[in-house]
Formats: C-alpha cells, sequence, structure tokens
C-alpha cells in the first residue's frame, strides 16, 4: 500500500540544502510553498537552518516517526542512508538524485545495493533517478517533488516513468487552469512499480481520470492485471511512446531498453480498457474533459453556435470522431420557438446568431439538454463585443453544474480581453478549449470511452473436447529430442488433438506408401517433401499440387527423391483443396504476457495491404469475431460479386482452440497456420509451423 | 488591383455611430485605436461627433478623396449609399452588415442591386456580410475590420470567407504572440473574391506566407490560376472545410450552398502547390514557422534535448511526419567532444541533460548548424530551475537570426515563472511550441513545403497521332441524336481515334456476322447485346464471355435475340483477354474545372478498398505514374509473389492520352474505362462507357 508515500504525515530531505538553486534546497521550497500538513524535516550534516526550517544532523535525531525520506546526496551514499532510515522505521525514501543504473554497470551495482538494504529494512524505494510524488488532497497537500509546475487542486492523477513527460502533461493542465489530484514519476522505477500506483489511484477516491504515459511495459503480465482492475472503475487516459523505430531507440537510450513492440502494449491498452492517445496534447485535452464531465451515454450531438466556420470545422471533426449530428425532435423545435431571433434556422448545428445574449444561449442549452435525441452538448462560442459574453458564460456554468449530459466548449477570444469570461467558465467547472477541433476531440474521446465501457464482454470458451494429454506428448517429445520446430506430422497432430480442421493427410515413407495414402485420401492431393534438412520445400522442388491420380503421386515422389536426396526423407501427402478463400492464423509467444493472436487475409493481402488483426490470448468469442471484421479485405470473407462468402464460425471456432492450445502450452514460441484455406461449409488448415521453446 | 483597398488613404464608416456597443463605433475605434495613418471620416445623419472625430452628415460632405467606405446601415438604404459614393468617386466599398443573400431572395435582390450600383460606379465591393480587412504595413496600419482581436505587426497574412475562422485564426497567432500582415474575410463575397486577395497578397512584399480557410471554391478555374501564381512565390497553406457530409451541410446553411465534393478542391490544392491541412490549429501552427523560418534543404533533424521523454515523443511524430533523424558525422562528433557534460552520449538525439546552461546549448545548436547530415535543428527544452534558461534562450534567439536552417523549439515551461525566458524566444522571432507533436508538426509542415517545392514539374503531353475531327464527329453525332451515352461501337471509335488501346472489335447485325466477326478478331471472344435499351446487360443474360468457336458465338446471339428481343439489337463481339490485371481509368467533368482523372485497380479493389487515385486533368507524366504509385495495391502492378508485373508505361500512356481527349473535349461528361486488362506488353480497354453533356 502506498498510503504513506502519498500522504505523509512527515517528510525529511536528506541532503536539504541552503543553496536557493539545489534539489535539496527546492523541495523543501515546494512542500513549505505548498503548505504540506506534516512536518517537513531537512536533514544536513552540517545542521544550518533551511528556509527557516530546523535542520538535523541525522534522520536518526528526528524526533517524531517519518513516513517519507528524499535523498538528495551523491548516489554512493545512498544505501548507507537507507540503513540509517531502517533504523529509524522510515516507510518510503524517494531518490531525487541520479547516478544509478541510467549510468551503467557501476550505478546499476548501487541501484542493487539500495535495493537489498530497502527490503532487508521493510523499505520502499520510489525512483531512484525521479521526481517524487505530489498530492493536492487539502488534507495532505505534499509537494514532495523538485519540479516548478505550481500544483493546483483537481481531480486528475498523473502517472509516468518519464518526468521530463509527467511535468509536461503537469504544465498543460496548468496552463489550461486545471488542477490535478496525485502526480507520480518514479524514474528507475527499481520498486514501487507503474501497476502498483494504479492500484492506489484507482483505490483514490479523489481521483476521477489517470494519465498514463509509458514507453514500454517492464511486467506487462502484472500491468494488465492492475489496469484491468482500475479501469473497471475510472477511466486511464494513455499513452505509448518509443512507436517508431527511432523513437523507440531513444527511448532505449534513456530508460535502458523498455522499449518492447508496440502491438503489445496497445493490445493491452485494448483488453484492459485503456483509452489510448498518440498525442500528448490531445490526450491532456480528454483529461480536462473526463475530469468535469460526465460520460456519455450514446454518440449523438447537439450543437449549439453563433458563428458558423468553426461549426462546420467541428462538425468535421465530431463526424471524424464517430459521432454524429442529432435530429431534433418536433418537441425540441417547438421549445425553441419565439426563444431564438427570428431568422435563427431551428436546427441542428443551432446557429443563434452573433448577436445571441445569455437568455439565447440559455434556451438552446436546455433545450439541447432536455432533448432525449442528443447525449452530448457542444457549443461554439465566439465572443462579439457587442454581447454580454460574462453572461453567456454564467448560463454555460449553470447548465454544465447540473452534470446531466457532457458539455464541450470551444471558446474564440481574446483572453486578454475577455478574462472575466474565460474565468467564469473555468470556475465553473467547464470543459472548454480554444479551437474546434480540439474540443470535438475531447468529445469524441468521451464518446470512446462510453464505447469501451458499454462493449459486451465476451466468453473465453474452453473446449472440453481437445486431448490435452496427446498434444502435451508430442510437444514434449519434440522439446526432448531438442527440436524447436515441430515436424508436419506432429504439427498437425498437435492441432488435430486441439480439434482444428486440418485438410486430410498421412506420411509416407516412399512412393508406394504415398500412392496408398493418396488413394484413402481422395484425390486430388498435395505432396511435400518432409524432411528436417530441407527448409525452403517449394523453393527446392519439395512440393507438387494438385496430383489428381496414382501416377502423378508416384512421378512427383520419385522426382523429390531424387532432387533433393535427403537422408531423413519422408513424404506428406495431403488433400489439396482448390478454391475457397485463404487466410491465416497465427499465434507468437511475448515475453510475460502469454501470446498475441493474429488473423488476416493471406496471399498477396497479407504481403501488400498487412491485412492482420492482433489480440491477447485468451481471445473471447467477441474479440475473435472482432478480428475477422476489423481487416481492410473483411468483405472477402461476406462474399463479394456473387461469390459466396466463407463459415465465419468455424473460423472463430478456430481462434479460440488455438487461443486454447497456446494457452494451455506457454511453451510454444510461435504458430503459423498459413493458409487457412475457408469455404462456405468450414475451414482447413493446410501448412502449419509449430515452433515450441527449447 | 486591390491596392486601395488594403492601403488606403482615407476611409469613412457610413452608419458611425456614438454607441459604444455597435460595429459602427467599434470601427472607428479600431481605426483610431490601431493608429490608422489615413484620414477616417464618420458618416452620420445627426453629425454628432463620434470618438472625438469630426462627423459627416453625408460622404459628399467629406473634404477629401476616400479609398474605403464602410456601410453599417440597414440593406435596403446600401444602393442609394453606393450611388452617393460613386459620386464622390469612393474606390471600395466594405459592405459590414447582414440582410443580404445569405437570408433569402429579399437579400439576394438587394445584393443584386448594390453589384450593379457599384459596377455602374467604378466601385468594387468587399462583402457584404463580411468583417472587412486588416493592414498592419506601419505605413497603413488599417484596421477596417470590427473584430476584437488587437492585431500584432507580423509576416502572416489570413483570407477567409467566414469571418468566424478568420478571427479564430487570427486570435490563435495574437495568443502565441506572433503577428500578422494583411487580414480579409469577404463573407459573401459578391465582388471581390478569394482569388483576387490571393493574388494581392502574393504581390505584397510584407506577406512571408498566406493561410486561406475554405468551405468550398466558387470559381475552381480563376481560384487555380491565381493560387498557381502565388504558390509559386510563397508558401500558401490552406484548409478546407465541410470535408465531412454534415460538415458540408453546416457549410451550405451558412454561405448559401458552396460546398462542392472535397476531391476536387483537394486536388487543386494539390496542383498548385498549396500546402492543405485538416486540423486549423496545425494550420496556424505552421504558419508560425513559416513566418520566421528558412525552408529546409532536406528532411534530416538534429535534434537537441535535455529532457528524455519528450524528445522519444518528438522522434515518433518526426518520423510519423516523414522526417528522419542525422547521423552526425565524425567531424560534429569531435566538435563537440569537452563541450558537453561527460556523461553525454555524443548521437541524435543529443540529450545535453538537464542540467545543460547556455553553452551547452550553443555549443550543441552549432554542431547541428555546422553539420551537413542535418536539414533541420529541432530543440526540446524544459526548464528546470537550477539551469540559466533566459541565457540558453538567448543562444537560441542568436543562433536562429542566422537564418541558417530551420529551428523549432518545443519549450516546457511555466510561462508565469519563466515569462522572461519567453518573452526572449519570442522577441527573438524564434518558433516555439509548447507540446512535442505540436512543433514536430510544424517541422513537419516545413519540410512537406518543401517536397512540394521541389517536386519535378511534369510534362503534359500532347499526342499528334490523335484523329481529332473523327472523335468530334461522333461525339457531335451522338449530341445531335440527343443521346447522352454513346454506344459501345462509338465509345470505342472515339478512344481509337484517340490512340486508346482497346481490345479488337467488331459490331455484327446477326449471328452470321457475329461468326465472322469472331473469325477475324481470333477465338476467344466476348459478344455482348448491345442496344439502347438494354442497361444492364450481364444481369439481363446480354454477355457471354470466353466463346472458342463459332458454335458458341452463333448460341450466344441467338441466345440473346431470343431473349432480350429488342428493336435495335446488335452484337458487340470483341476479344476475349484472359489473365491480366483488371485496372479502371475514368474521367468526370466538374463544373468550372475541366475534368477529374481517375485511375485504380479493378475488381474486388475499387468495390472492397477503393483503390483509387485522382488527378486534374491534364496529367502531366508526373502525376500519370503517381496515380499508378499511390494506390495501396500498386505493388500488384509490379508484379507479386512470381507473377510478371504489367506495363506501367502504357498505362501512363492511356492516362495521358485519356487526359487530352477530355480537356480538348470538354463536353465530354463522364468517361468508365472498366477494366482495362493490363499485361506484361500493354493494356487494352475491354469496357468502355462515355457520356456527354446534351
Amino acid at each position: 500500500m502506498l498510503d504513506s508515500l502519498f500522504r505523509p504525515k512527515a517528510v525529511a530531505v536528506i541532503g536539504a540544502s541552503t543553496k536557493e538553486l539545489t534539489i535539496g534546497n527546492r523541495i523543501i521550497r515546494n512542500l513549505t510553498e505548498f503548505d504540506f500538513k506534516g512536518a517537513i524535516y531537512p536533514i544536513n550534516p552540517k545542521g544550518e537552518e533551511v528556509r527557516g526550517l530546523k535542520t538535523y544532523r541525522s534522520i536518526l535525531d528526528v524526533p517524531t516517526d517519518v513516513d517519507v525520506v528524499h535523498m538528495v546526496i551523491p548516489a554512493k551514499l545512498v544505501p548507507q542512508a537507507i540503513e540509517d532510515c531502517g533504523k529509524k522505521a522510515v516507510k518510503f525514501v524517494i531518490l531525487n538524485g541520479g547516478g544509478f543504473a541510467e549510468v551503467g554497470p557501476e550505478g546499476a551495482a548501487i541501484e542493487q545495493a539500495c535495493i537489498l538494504s530497502a527490503k532487508r529494512n521493510g523499505i520502499r524505494i520510489m525512483g531512484p533517478n525521479c521526481q517524487g510524488i505530489i498530492n493536492t488532497d487539502p488534507e495532505v497537500r505534499a509537494y514532495c517533488n523538485f519540479t516548478f509546475t505550481r500544483p493546483d487542486i483537481g481531480f486528475i492523477s498523473i502517472v509516468a516513468l518519464s518526468g521530463g513527460v509527467a511535468e509536461l502533461i503537469h504544465q498543460a493542465f496548468s496552463e489550461m487552469g486545471v488542477g490535478t489530484r496525485l502526480y507520480a514519476s518514479n524514474g528507475n522505477a527499481c520498486d514501487v512499480s507503474i501497476p502498483e500506483i494504479l492500484e492506489y489511484y484507482g483505490e483514490d477516491e479523489g481521483t476521477r481520470v489517470i494519465v498514463l504515459y509509458v514507453e514500454g511495459l517492464r511486467e506487462p503480465d502484472k500491468f494488465l492485471q492492475a489496469a484491468a482492475k482500475v479501469a473497471a472503475k475510472k477511466p486511464i487516459l494513455a499513452m505509448k511512446a518509443g512507436r517508431t523505430k527511432e523513437g523507440a531507440t531513444a527511448a532505449a537510450s534513456h530508460t535502458g531498453g523498455l522499449a518492447r513492440e508496440d502491438i503489445s502494449t496497445d493490445l493491452i491498452f485494448e483488453k484492459t480498457g485503456i483509452l489510448s492517445f498518440r498525442d500528448v496534447s490531445e490526450l491532456c485535452n480528454a483529461a480536462v474533459a473526463f475530469s468535469s464531465q460526465p460520460i456519455p451515454h450514446g454518440n449523438r450531438v447537439g450543437m449549439i453556435t453563433n458563428a458558423g466556420g468553426p461549426a462546420v470545422i467541428s462538425t468535421d471533426e465530431l463526424v471524424a470522431g464517430g459521432l454524429k449530428l442529432a435530429h431534433l425532435s418536433d418537441r425540441t423545435v417547438e421549445y425553441l420557438k419565439g426563444k431564438m431571433y427570428p431568422e435563427v434556422g431551428l436546427h441542428n448545428p443551432l446557429d443563434v446568431l452573433a448577436t445571441a445574449g445569455p437568455d439565447h444561449f440559455r434556451a438552446a442549452l436546455d433545450a439541447m439538454v432536455g432533448e432525449d435525441q442528443v447525449d452530448n452538448v457542444y457549443v461554439n462560442m465566439v465572443t462579439p463585443f457587442f454581447v454580454d459574453t460574462d453572461g453567456i458564460a454564467r448560463q454555460v456554468v449553470q447548465v454544465n453544474k447540473q452534470g446531466i449530459k457532457p458539455l464541450i466548449v470551444n471558446l474564440i477570444t481574446d483572453r486578454r480581453q475577455r478574462g472575466e469570461t474565460v474565468r467564469i467558465l473555468r470556475d465553473g467547472g467547464v470543459a472548454f478549449y480554444s479551437m474546434p477541433g480540439t474540443a470535438a476531440r475531447a468529445m469524441a474521446a468521451l464518446n470512446r470511452y462510453n464505447a469501451i465501457r458499454s462493449r459486451p464482454a465476451g466468453q473465453v470458451r474452453t473446449f472440453d473436447d481437445v486431448d490435452r494429454a496427446r498434444a502435451e506428448a508430442i510437444i514434449l517429445q519434440a522439446q526432448g529430442a531438442g527440436r524447436k520446430m515441430l515436424s508436419a506430422a506432429e504439427a498437425y497432430g498437435v492441432l488435430q488433438a486441439y480439434g482444428i480442421s486440418v485438410a486430410d493427410w498421412r506420411i509416407a515413407q516412399d512412393a508406394a506408401e504415398a500412392e496408398k495414402a493418396a488413394a484413402e485420401i481422395g484425390f486430388p492431393v498435395v505432396v511435400k517433401a518432409d524432411a528436417e534438412s530441407i527448409v525452403h520445400k517449394s523453393d527446392m522442388g519439395g512440393v507438387a499440387v494438385n496430383l489428381k491420380e496414382a501416377g502423378a503421386v508416384r512421378g512427383a515422389v520419385q522426382e523429390m527423391s531424387q532432387k533433393l536426396q535427403a537422408e531423413d526423407m519422408r513424404f506428406f501427402v495431403q488433400k489439396y483443396l482448390p478454391g475457397g478463400r485463404e487466410v491465416i492464423v497465427g499465434a507468437k509467444a511475448e515475453e510475460g504476457l502469454g501470446h498475441l493472436i493474429l488473423f488476416g487475409m493471406g496471399g498477396i493481402y497479407v504481403e501488400i495491404l498487412k491485412d492482420v488483426a492482433f489480440k491477447l490470448a485468451p481471445v473471447t468469442n467477441i474479440e475473435a469475431q472482432e478480428m475477422l471484421s476489423s481487416i481492410k479485405m473483411a468483405p472477402l470473407l461476406k462474399g463479394v460479386r456473387g461469390e459466396k462468402g466463407v463459415n465465419e464460425k468455424a473460423l472463430v471456432e478456430t481462434l479460440q482452440r488455438v487461443s486454447q492450445l497456446v494457452t494451455e502450452f506457454p511453451m510454444i514460441d510461435e504458430m503459423d497456420l498459413n493458409p487457412i484455406i475457408a469455404f462456405e461449409d468450414g475451414s482447413f488448415v493446410v501448412d502449419a509451423r509449430i515452433s515450441v521453446k527449447r
């Protein structure tokens, strides 16, 4: 529990300094100027008074218990200082200084010594190489941090390893005049972790929305668990940077190689219900809306405007964000009659005209809030000099206070001239922005969250007709033999054990057996050379397709035997399935995270369009169906140009069975069913590769 | 010439008012407070002094010549007032009031009367229903406008019909502390038009960059000519709103139906070299960079940062914007040695560390500016309390003043605490932003412009082997017969006259002729029923493909004759071409703009992926090649999976010939060559539809 970290009763600063421009001075200053409600103990061997506070020579001299100790001393002195803190029963140390793992092996050794010392003494470490925390709760007011942005009280809590980005986000809220609640930047994060902090934010009643920045996930499984728990309670808005190869390299150089492939972070966000952003400024703008507005129940917008052009831009942006303009009911039109200027068209967007005053705006707002067809209210407001914009702002505030529907304002004004209008909106807790696109995207984010919140849960289906023992035996045998790649027979055996439909197949040692196998399977057939020594079968002439009678099978086998001359050569004979649609199903183990499952269109589609969808295993029925419908060429599965569609149910089941298989066998490293031929009545794997971890 | 409008020596305001909150008072106030360098004449029948200025009862009483007259009087009084202005030899009237075409037929009639009166009197009209103009040139200082944002002197000129958006844009610059040069919002635009204003801005030496907002283009041809001329001289940054159906409806309701299909506006922007934006805030941010920074000569970025996380985000955004991180040469690494803190890694991004001071930054800046591998310099700057950020800012300003390479700064600071740092950067003309994405996208815009500026010109090829007379005869004949749709024979005739390869074809009246035609063409053939009365041939059994011998042709003709029973029935016999790649070429007349030319992959690709590219005719060789390479399935044209590619040169030629055809015959309404079958050695139209205007 991080309660003592975020709600300390006493904070000491080891390395407190009398010099203005030092971190050891700044932390004391931040604590005192922000009016910290607990005790502050500067620690300094010289014992000089720091910023008017009594200073102690050692943490051991401090008269009361201490919850949090900042350390602003050279790294090499930190392990001993932690030992001292142990004697004092300190609960948390915040290591603000650098010189630890981020500078190389020597620093990493010191960091390791700190971890050991802390463990021994029952102390938790925040950092090292970190800013610290902030809690604006009026009962706490802990500015345990050396940053420069003065906190205001609010409902948004921020967490990021990167101090620079945490500060950037904090600064953005400050510039919008919006307060924050909790703040944590844990730098090297050798102990207190992002998942722990997330869980704490989830429990904190004063936190309405959580803003998270990551460049990679260190313990994806722990993160997934914590995020799922917290996201079920309150919105988490997150951004993952280091998305490009170049960005990931930059991230690795300042965090020490945390960057992982993007896709798994995105999938974790998606699975846990975290709202993901690509742009930090969009993230901040959205958080402001979440901190003050209710979540909408639908995506229909009622727009009020007193200028034409900005309403056009706003409409474009809202529609692009998945919202739609509501149709106003007769009742609402009736309500508005006589309350607007006569030349006002009573439709949505409702252009109340530049000359509209407070009463016009109020009537329009009441109409939109009262309209059943409207889920969200969007206001475009320019401030012509000839109207009472303060009065309009007051009406907006009153309606906003009702909290019935989310209300977003795009305010076009000169803040120097119209400071009072701005102040009224800000103090009234209105979510307002100065660009139509910005405002519209904040509203779109609220609606994106509503869509996540109201998505069906889905079921992970566990098939009990699987032959787990058989699959296990095959895999263990391959592992036992030191092989990474299963043979074709093994791979198909595993698939069949898990009820995954494969094209009928046999293994033959020679031409006679191959002919017999083909007869059993039924013509036409494919024959593939099956030997460990042959990797690129088709390039080497090891594949013959569409063999229609026994002679052709014999001929193919003889030709391959001559051409390839492998000692361990066998022949894989399989039913040839012309027609149908080529699709791909795959799986890939991700360190610490189980498996990614992939679905896509095969052939040129995957090659040119990269037309694939990913999910994290275990895949629910809903997720499997989403994979099918989210690829670009999805209409091909439904059937186009008079051609029949494929059996989507069979594909969904295949995805679920693959998901069960890899979940039950974590040692499966990669699986590539490419292609599966899908028909109207079912689908069949015709090429399968499975590799296992050794 | 709009010189008298933008550089008036005397301005009168008919309808000047003593009442504070009126437009007739505000314009006088804006002119006086902004220190207009010319004479200001309030006109008011009561003759009361307005804001301390002598007022005249009539424009005719004014003692000097008058260049510009604002009219802030009821619409119905305007035509007579224009007559009076005629007697006074006024050059421009700005009609600020509403009540014209935007309110319906009655207002439109008044507007028409104004136009006639103005023409008669040699007066040009700005508006009606408009804000007016601004010119911040110190010699002019004309704030002929009733808006509320006080102008500052700068290099950005703004033009928009929509006053609300013009104001929004102006406000955005003002908030960033960046000045503007010219400003024009012309409302209903019954006379002075956007193309004219663009041309004027092009001539204005004080304008470095033009910002344009449109919801639709009224005279696309004039716009195209003006934009091409101006864009060749200076950057035009533009945004087109009303992109979504809903947005276009909103636009239509406030401008009176200007909205046209998006695509042609985008194509005009592309063709003329206008830099197009989807987001008005991004547009404004980019304009700030254009107003102070040189255009880069390449897309390689050198990044200096004193914080890790923001550099990661910036890198992602720069790479997403088409930029790449430069590799620093040994020479630069050598230069930096000893000039940075020892723990600084000498690579790009160059993290100078949070503790870096002015000298470190200056050395880093000099290194990047001096590095041949770097075309753009990007600075991420947080302002830790313990460093001299004013000093850093001064170094940035000095390097910025050199103007050697574009320099963009992402400044993460508390503007209240670090006001001086901000002021130094602003006064030093540095392009700085407060979000990494914002800064990176501004830099990307500079580079987008460089790419446009340095794109090869391309040639419009005019084929002299075309038989124009024959095509003309066919088209005139169809028009003469009152037909909109050409028959298959006519369409193929036109194509052949223009040297466009078609699959060999004949027209046959009956089975015998069809057999003979097939023999001449060579089997296999396609037979299609060709009668005006039959529209959906294939649905009605009017198409038979892959007929391999004479009997099959006869059978097909007989069956169609029986089934379809049209009086005007003939048979279209054509070479059947199996294999190859289906592509589409099309053309469509756009009112006032010539034709759009389309290229795409045929079949399911156009159906599912909408895999098409558009250009405006006449299409250059470069543009035609771009069409081929810009579609999603472009690799199919090159050949995939061992299949051979198609003859791209032949397709490029087809596009150019189609372009020439529609350009020479503006009466062609639509053309649809779908599909063209493309092979390794050439391509052949196998289905063609051409419709003409009646």
